[in-house]
């Protein structure tokens, strides 16, 4: 992960926010789970910093996209409660790959917050292709 | 939000609290989610400051009042898992909303606790009546 | 403490703030060290809700007026290192008394935060007078 | 406070920070302490999301510049043990005023970290010019 190409998922994501209508937050984290970028949209929610830096941590700490967690976390769930310190168990989050078979690694995650979940996944996906085509 | 309002929306839900027989802790905050005001009466429990003010901060935060969370947030909702990190997931807090169309944004909330739900939401819908008629 | 006192105390503290130009956050809490009432005047600093009630509740914590921290809790003092974990080692927090003799104990505080340390040292000691002359 | 400004104070700071041979991260905050847009330059330390962010809520929370606080919140000083609770007192973190004489405020804040002290002063106050420049 980079700034540069944080800021260019960063954007992309944003323009998805546009053409959604949604007023959106949108963190970068690196493998490390430590933040790379952050932007809130004018308008968006306060709830910004704290959901969409959680959903970017926990895609990359669990390597899954978080949209896959409620069935995990539910309670009768392989990860029943899950949620809490720092993990936020819903759509939004998508942990970035890199390399291929041995050497593919999860590099860094995106998460987005401040629409409804569609919006939220369809943002961080628009984010997560200016990762793919890098 | 100002003070002097606050107080006029706290005074409001403990009037509204008499009627419940309930005895509430009472949080207003700001757009920031900031403390503004809050009283706890005599008698309330100890986890108004943690639970009132909670309620207070995740209306603002997320928009909503509190009562629609625990579907959102339940096993099998759209939020699965949300409470943590500050939001207190159940009824009793108001986002205070001000202006019209597009100028119209979250200027704080209140946040009620120590009662039944219905109680608390009771005194929460009191307090954002002083609210509405400021 | 009760309510009713706490408020004619944040009254007084807030009567002091307006003599002395200040724009205060005043904080009661219980002998358990759990708010009673907050209150922020109007354009007081967002530190309030933190400092204030930090302040109210080291003062019951230690029984002791936080003015006197500074030198106990100095790098060669008795109590080195004692600030974090919520104590907030300066003045402006006042402990309040109740009893005499063997039955004299703690059974609230006071804390203001918002003017220099003088003018918050004030204004809880006009704050503690509502208390003395209940 | 608004993403596109924020923007422009970031890429200010980022700029100093090149011509200082430093790697920092930039944080800035509303007035209400909420971050609005982050930036870790590539290399710079993992403390940045804490120490960026921090700086920037204090700056805000106390409405003064962090540099301030070292000799405030010394052992000696009037604000000693200060530090925690999210504060961070060290240089690095300027508050942002608007208005004038009595609707005069603090509208946000910027905090940068990653250099020396000095650095980081240097690339804050960058930032900041571009938002008395606005």
């Amino acid at each position: 992960m980079n700034l540069e190409l944080a800021l260019r998922m960063t954007e992309a994501a944003v323009k998805q926010a546009y053409r959604e209508g949604a007023r959106i937050s949108v963190a970068i984290v690196d493998d490390g789970g430590n933040l790379v970028s952050f932007q809130r949209m004018d308008g968006a929610e306060i709830s910004g910093p704290v959901l969409a830096r959680g959903k970017a941590y926990t895609s990359v700490a669990l390597r899954r996209p978080t949209s896959e967690l409620p069935a995990l976390a539910a309670a009768d769930g392989e990860l029943a409660g899950l949620a809490g310190a720092g993990f936020v168990c819903f759509g939004g989050g998508l942990p970035l790959w890199s390399g291929y078979g041995e050497t593919e690694r999860v590099v860094g995650g995106i998460g987005v917050s401040g629409g409804t979940i569609a919006q939220d996944v369809a943002c961080a996906e628009a984010g997560a292709s200016a990762w793919s085509g890098r």
